[in-house]
């Protein structure tokens, strides 16, 4: 990988379409390095381009297999892919192994085809800032559709959801009780579902259970402002409308991915989404609402290094103001409220 | 809930052991209302005492059922219990599920045993510094143990993980490929692993994996200092007893929490691993560990807030910058780094 010019403005063979330099840049973001954020700002006023898709759900749930489906759909349908496993695992493996999983799969040798996986090292956070900037990398390559898989259901999966444009929540039959916390959890993220494993016993029921959620969530959505005291008011065609273009009901889709069945039919629920979001301007509101969870997620990263770093200057470096605190000679709350005050006012 | 004669000063409250009291302070932590930073401070000098026990996992491994049997067993023992249960679910269903359920089992007449669910409103974080608080607030109540569950396997879950002296991951059989990924990701914070379900299929496989995995780990981890040239060298007592002290061995241990089998086992492991704290020294380092975690999700969540509280005064709120950012009218890396710089700088 090393190069023997030494480094070189990784930009503008990006934005030329540059795979080694596209690599070489995630590789920077996903180690946190300093240098990645100057290639950072040269590319970000060249995206905006790709549609972005994510892919999410629980454990075990079919996602790589699925993911590569939807690989092959779109390159049948003549478009270029990017693909980012999000893959928050330890070092110790170095996060390889769904991008490996994927990339054995066979689009190995298909140039349209860029997968790579993140794991983002340390614990400071940092997996969806780092996400984000991912996908700005391969949006800038000139990646048509940009899919990014998540594995696992937390807080963190949830605001990568939200540097999509459709986000498509993947289940399966007989995951347990958990599934209800899961299906909470994630219902306001998703825009399609996929019912994976659907040959499997239990897809209707999670099918009806999904649907009888939605129900509640419809029922319970506060009606529109002048209509709040007729809940038994008939909607006029123009009043449909305008809800229709307001709030999108996300489709419940079955799906086989391993024996390639119905995922036609999962791609067509996805292109539903797009065309909605396009037709009632939704577009804008979507992009600004990812804007503002990529902006968010790198603002509090560069933050907390700044108030840490400020920290150790005024009062010795973590691992000693840890002692501190864990003996109680040290108040947390008041120290975090002190750093915190001097980036609110500049004092 | 109301108090008539308005609000009190909690923390003496909570102190003597008051019930209300610690569920008011907790649902203001939850709800991240700036009142509740007082009371923690007033609270914060006589915590430290509750024994903090994590059971973390992917969903459908039985958590809840594994905790409710550990709550019995430590109520036999005479402890009193603190449960924390994190559900990262939607304001829509109030995030009640998992809290619910265990207190349905069978604890719901116990004083002696206090659960909670955290659900943490809002997409800015903040679960892992409202895991920390409401331990703090369970700690102050005088509850000798503590049990932490989270659902699903993320990033912020490996941070929870990090709040506890003990960390069950709980396995099971059949969960197909991605348990690889999950395998992996919580193999560095597993001080002991509980293959649950163990009377189904495939339950010695995961124990098989899991060693190979740990021989693995222990296979590629550095040799002590001074001995790095001699890879063949046969480890005397004294030398097997220093590496026995530095490194802990996750056990692995089958139970059936269902069916109530194995479960004496694993509490013994557990056992193991705080005495083992304790014995060495490692309980301190612990200790630090965690205060330095639960400092760093606290000044991550407060320096978050100055930063946009400043960017809203000085270029404009959330939406509206997210929307320049949208349009590439705002650079994104400009702006938080120059947020970032006042923070760092103090100008």
């Amino acid at each position: 990988m090393s190069d023997p010019r030494g480094p070189q403005p990784l930009a503008p063979r990006i934005l030329a379409g540059d795979i080694r330099a596209a690599s070489r840049l995630m590789r920077m973001i996903d180690d946190g390095s300093p240098g990645a954020t100057p290639e950072l700002r040269a590319i970000f006023p060249h995206t905006g381009q790709a549609y972005v898709i994510g892919i999410t759900g629980s454990p075990g749930a079919g996602k790589s297999t699925l993911t590569d489906r939807l690989i092959a759909h779109y390159r049948k349908a003549g478009l270029s892919v990017g693909v980012i496993a999000v893959d928050p695992t330890s070092p110790f493996t170095g996060g390889a192994i769904l991008g490996d999983r994927i990339r054995m799969q066979g689009h190995a040798t298909d140039p349209k085809v860029f997968i790579r996986s993140l794991a983002t090292r340390g614990n400071l956070g940092g997996l969806s800032r780092a996400t984000g900037d991912c996908i700005r990398v391969m949006d800038a390559m000139g990646r048509q559709v940009i899919l990014v898989e998540t594995v696992g259901v937390g807080q963190d999966e949830i605001d990568i959801a939200g540097l999509a444009h459709t986000t498509v929540v993947v289940l399966v039959p007989g995951m347990g009780d958990d599934i209800q916390a899961i299906k909470a959890g994630i219902l306001e993220v998703a825009d399609v579902f996929a019912v994976n494993k659907a040959d499997l016993d239990g897809a209707d029921r999670v099918v009806r259970e999904l649907n009888a959620m939605l129900e509640l969530r419809h029922a319970i959505r506060a009606p529109p402002v002048g209509m709040e005291h007729d809940a038994h008011h008939q909607l006029t065609a123009a009043e449909k409308q305008e809800r229709d273009d307001r709030e999108w009901e996300p489709p419940i889709q079955k799906v086989i991915a391993a024996k390639d069945q119905k995922v036609d039919e999962l791609v067509a629920a996805i292109q539903q989404h797009r065309d909605w979001l396009e037709r009632t301007g939704n577009k804008a509101v979507r992009e600004q609402s990812r804007a503002g969870t990529q902006f968010v997620a790198l603002l509090r990263d560069r933050l907390l290094e700044a108030g840490l770093a400020r920290l150790e200057r005024e009062k010795g470096n973590l691992a000693e103001v840890s002692r501190r605190i864990a003996e109680r000679s040290a108040d947390p709350y008041q120290l975090a409220d002190e750093l915190a005050q001097q980036a609110r006012s500049g004092r």
